[in-house]
């Protein structure tokens, strides 16, 4: 059950121009559901993207990194669920490649102009003869109005569609950014991966286009955490067409970099928030705000120090205001220098730590009332100097235990 | 329920001559327990300490590295239980010297020649009148046979007293280790804490002792885990009485250090994983071994990436042979440089992964009958290189969410 998150609604998803979506059922691993995405990209498109950090990388991820290197000019993406295509060495590798080279074939482009993501289960190979023979449908069925259909093709065990527009006019044009995203929640008893894909008609330089996707990433995608488990298949992928017809944006410091890239952000969060809300066995939905560190990676730290124990989790699933296990938790983000004695805790606007222990003012039935609620904000106060970071996790229920316990079906 | 663990026979836990323990009631949170233990050390002894690396370290863990600092005599060790005088500011900084000075009085030693641990509740303040009151009591009841009353006098919510003793025949003098330990299961829902300690009675020299501590934790109460929060309270204190008369022992890299540290590494062993076979709602206590590491601590890391994946943890507790899981925790580990290629997964003595994907001759009915027993062992090779590092762990069960998500009582 997600945390006040409900389906987007197709009316309220704005077509990107130059971004044309078709999905197909290709029986990847289960029949009769959508599972298979081919996104066409508009001749003039700049792409960027940034991919999972852990070495056991899908095969997918490896070629998309081959594909964005240097000067690509990508012109189309192709997803699969049900399959992750990741552990599976050699054979792995040819299947993403020949993936590519089918949806190539079927738009007339360069298979190097082909980015492939799987999602699913992993050490299992991908049906790539049945995933090649779904792409013509798919293809026939490319429409600028279908990102529902999108977002929908690409959830493996996710409970909600996960899709917002947003515009913001830059330079007198206005201009639309469109994201879809899944999963993360690991539902399914096998490791599924995080998806995002956001697009705008925007024009964005090519490096610019990087700088952003990394600016947003960590703001976002890289801000949320169910569980602590990096997967396989993480990817986040900007598409800028260039359609809007505004000067292109050119270098990280300018105006118009700044405005374009606080509405990608908005989409970004929404999307990645939406992945928490849908989070394993997810009952709370917890905003972490770190403020007063030196730097802001250290802030990000404590955040998912607090969010990657389970203690605290579990504390949250009780709406128990177990203030020890919070601080315990900032204690142990490995900043070697913290003086807890400059530390502050509030539970939403509550005081509750200070001084190296309990707020004198602090009484339980106040941490108690903040508890209680669906969405709870925890700000840590570090005393060390300007930068802040926000993390965004959920708690942790028995439903979790049971969602990966049971056994893959 | 502990997996496979009992409780010590008090005959089987041996005297170590300098060290006579005393327990008492003194009604620190509850009533009619044992939860006060004061140890008293032969005037030549030598101690040396390990402790939480947590920067929120509980009042007892600051004057203890203090007393420990220098040319320190250490004399007596005070444990309670019930509170862990963490989060407590300068009043429980107060509290702890109070508490020494108190022992201190009793035995005619200095105040600093004690060093003081307390375990329980973080948050709250130590009721040090009472704890003081119970001094008497415990060192009137002081006794070198009383190793089992101290191992049941510091738990908080173990299940099972840990305590084991061993012997070694160092230079032809008959050696004796016996050591105690609690908790890290945290099964009172409230951050709880590893205490360890061991003695012996060789004479060992004072930096040779901490050399011995180091080398010892590293690969006993450094390589468990339970749920990966590092307890604000943890120490590790090895005692060395001198009264065996063997040749005191001096240098790390004598035959006479190898021999002793063996000895006192296996009772470190069995009381750190006897944590384990207790942690919260243990149902499997599984051996992770990584091998062919380049340095020691990259296989530790990569054990505790393994230790530290709920989803991991989960699929252990269904007994589900979930080799994604476990090859995603291996690439999470941090090592930027990590050839999926190279590395080989065996479960027990089955080889499950080689060469990025799955092993050819593997079968799901082989992982399986692994997966079965209450005790599993994981085998990590890394092809990089010769070191290694164990890593002991439990599984996560539904019990795990109940035992932490009931409110504190």
């Amino acid at each position: 059950m997600a945390v006040n998150l409900t389906a987007p609604r197709a009316q309220d998803l704005l077509p990107v121009a130059g971004v044309r979506l078709g999905v197909a059922e290709a029986g990847i691993r289960k029949k009769d559901r959508k599972d298979l995405l081919v996104v066409e990209l508009a001749a003039e498109s700049r792409v960027a993207g940034v991919f999972t950090k852990n070495r056991y990388c899908a095969a997918p991820v490896i070629v998309c990194r081959e594909h964005l290197a240097g000067e690509s000019r990508i012109r189309a993406l192709v997803v699969n669920t049900g399959i992750a295509n990741a552990g599976t060495g050699a054979t792995g590798l040819a299947d993403a490649r020949a993936t590519c080279a089918a949806v190539a074939r079927a738009l007339g482009v360069e298979a190097r102009a082909v980015l492939p993501f799987s999602t699913g289960v992993i050490m299992e190979h991908l049906p790539v003869d049945r995933l090649v023979a779904g792409i013509p449908a798919a293809v026939a069925n490319l429409r600028e109005d279908a990102w529902a259909d999108a977002a929908a093709a690409i959830m493996t065990t996710d409970t909600v569609p996960k899709a917002v527009s947003r515009q913001v006019v830059i330079d007198g044009v206005k201009i639309t950014v469109t994201g879809i995203a899944k999963g993360a929640g690991m539902i399914q008893p096998n490791m599924a991966t995080m998806l995002g894909f956001v697009a705008t008609d925007a024009a964005v330089g090519h490096d610019t286009l990087q700088d952003m996707v990394r600016f947003v990433a960590d703001r976002s995608f890289n801000a949320v955490t169910v569980d602590g488990d990096t997967s396989t298949n993480d990817s986040f992928v900007l598409v800028a067409t260039g359609r809007a017809g505004n000067p292109r944006i050119v270098g990280e410091g300018t105006a118009e970099f700044t405005r374009l890239a606080e509405c990608v952000l908005e989409v970004a969060q929404i999307l990645s928030q939406a992945i928490v809300r849908d989070g394993e066995g997810a009952t709370k939905f917890m905003t972490l705000v770190v403020e007063g560190g030196a730097t802001r990676e250290e802030c990000l730290r404590v955040g998912k120090s607090i969010a990657h124990s389970p203690l605290v989790k579990t504390a949250f699933f009780a709406s128990d205001p177990n203030l020890g296990r919070i601080l315990c938790a900032v204690g142990n983000a490995g900043i070697a220098d913290l003086d807890p004695a400059r530390v502050t805790l509030h539970l939403g606007d509550t005081l509750v730590a200070e001084k190296g222990g309990r707020a004198a003012a602090y009484t339980e039935e106040q941490g108690k009332a903040v508890m209680a609620p669906a969405e709870i904000t925890v700000r840590v106060g570090l005393g060390r100097g300007v930068e802040s970071a926000t993390v965004w996790t959920c708690d942790f229920s028995y439903d979790y235990v049971k969602i990966n316990a049971d056994y893959r079906s």
